[in-house]
């Protein structure tokens, strides 16, 4: 067989263009335009930096390593993906919400399937014996401010050493996670700890990267929501604290003005705490979710 | 705290700005370099294809299935690499050869440490019952055509049911591996079986994209070769069989036109069988290997 191919001889001026014909046989037209992004997208940016043998093999390990540090408790990737701001930017192009919704945030690594269900008022941190207790209260309203009963509240956080229950290596338990849903007036309550501001897992590959990188770990305090309700559009976010010092470099680049709350101390025994039946000291936040009805 | 900081209110506009900030503090500028181009690449390609949140996780999915398909006998993201044709990128770049040099290609998920030390006719395949024998012969020359003495060829191959040693899950045997010294006049001599073409493993992620994508998962059929020398460049490459149907199609990009010999078959008992003292019937093939000197 004699040579008449001239993709024998490729060079690094048109082997991107041959990869790419390589995938046009590709059936369906929405990866098609996925794969014909990434490969010139990656391409270009191995061209752009000139990168090294050895810098591509550094690559392999670290992707390698970051695989292997994901187990069922503990997404690597998805790290990766947040520190890189990739989740923002795909979270930032997913939902253009029409003014007044509640806007959306990462999703993060550490949701779990499975919370229980509670009653309004229902503790999700019964066996954390040094946080602060905090009452989250408010409603879930449609964009004109009706409420919507029976909503659903998926809520996570991390507890008062700022370790999601997932991280303790030696426990299965489901803790300071909880489903609670709207009464007949769209209001939720949900009995927590302050959150607190933490280190994501910082012992892995994306440890490494942000220490190379010359960056913190800290994410502000914050406490997860997924809400949905029938015959409108979940969203998932957060609540942050304003008080909190990491506000303006989450590592994760997750933090929306809209969802950066005021936690009210609560010192005596004042109207709140007769309300909510709880001991001072307590601190009160409220938030209410908007979501926009399925399009 | 009262919100001053336009970041909070990060949009898809200035995400990526904001995340090129963050790493301004990359100590090591070459580090900060790639970590720049790496984030403004990841996010257009986010950003150029309107990724959906479900294909966001699709992809955290499909890395993780990749990192935990490695092992220490498998590398699935070297195979993503060359698959994706991103390993010739690196290889193409890194190699600008001085005309004559012999050309470099891929080094693939399949080299292992410590291949033994054989003579001038060693035989790499002794328990291959299947393929042809085959010579490879040839020489190892300086640019100007001068013998190298005592260059080191680190050859490895796939057997004749076209897979290497470290894929059989019962054994950790080597086979189908060698290390060879050239001799004074700068000859080498390998024993082995005419190499066949093969699929790469194409039983986890990797082939899962190939065939979503249209793709076959063949090689075609080569013999992988490090070629070193005192005072030389090493070369990482091949040489392919012109006879081979896959040659036009490589799944991995990694045909060069001038890595590709006719292997001669022999059915008599020739001057060939009678110097290598070997049965017909028989391939030959010769290659030349040319090192350039260290810059």
């Amino acid at each position: 067989m004699q040579n008449t191919m001239a993709r024998r001889s490729t060079t690094e001026d048109d082997i991107t263009a041959d990869v790419l014909r390589r995938i046009d046989a590709t059936p369906d037209p929405r990866l098609r335009a996925i794969m014909r992004a990434l490969v010139g997208h990656l391409h270009s940016f191995v061209k752009d930096v000139q990168l090294t043998e050895a810098e591509w093999f550094a690559a392999i390990e670290f992707l390698t390593e970051t695989g292997h540090t994901c187990t069922d408790r503990r997404q690597e990737f998805i790290l990766l993906s947040d520190t890189l701001g990739v989740s923002m930017v795909v979270d930032l192009i997913n939902h253009r919400k029409p003014g007044g919704a509640t806007e959306s945030t990462v999703f993060g690594p550490f949701h779990r399937e499975g919370a229980p269900e509670m009653p309004a008022g229902g503790n999700i941190a019964p066996r954390d014996g040094r946080g602060t207790p905090a009452i989250v209260s408010g409603r879930v309203l449609d964009p004109a401010g009706r409420p919507i009963a029976g909503a659903l509240l998926d809520v996570w956080q991390a507890d008062s050493s700022g370790r999601y229950d997932s991280q303790y290596a030696d426990s299965d338990d489901l803790h300071l996670r909880g489903r609670f849903h709207t009464d007949a007036a769209g209001r939720y309550l949900v009995r927590t700890i302050r959150p607190v501001h933490y280190t994501i897992p910082d012992d892995g590959p994306v440890g490494r990267m942000l220490r190379a990188t010359g960056r913190h770990a800290w994410r502000p305090a914050h406490i997860h929501f997924v809400v949905s309700a029938d015959g409108y559009e979940p969203v998932t976010t957060h609540i942050f604290d304003d008080s909190d010092p990491y506000l303006d470099s989450d590592t994760v680049f997750a933090v929306k003005e809209s969802l950066v709350c005021s936690f009210v101390r609560h010192d005596a025994k004042d109207a709140a705490a007769a309300a909510f039946a709880i001991e001072p000291p307590f601190d009160t936040v409220e938030f209410d979710f908007v979501l926009t009805p399925r399009g």
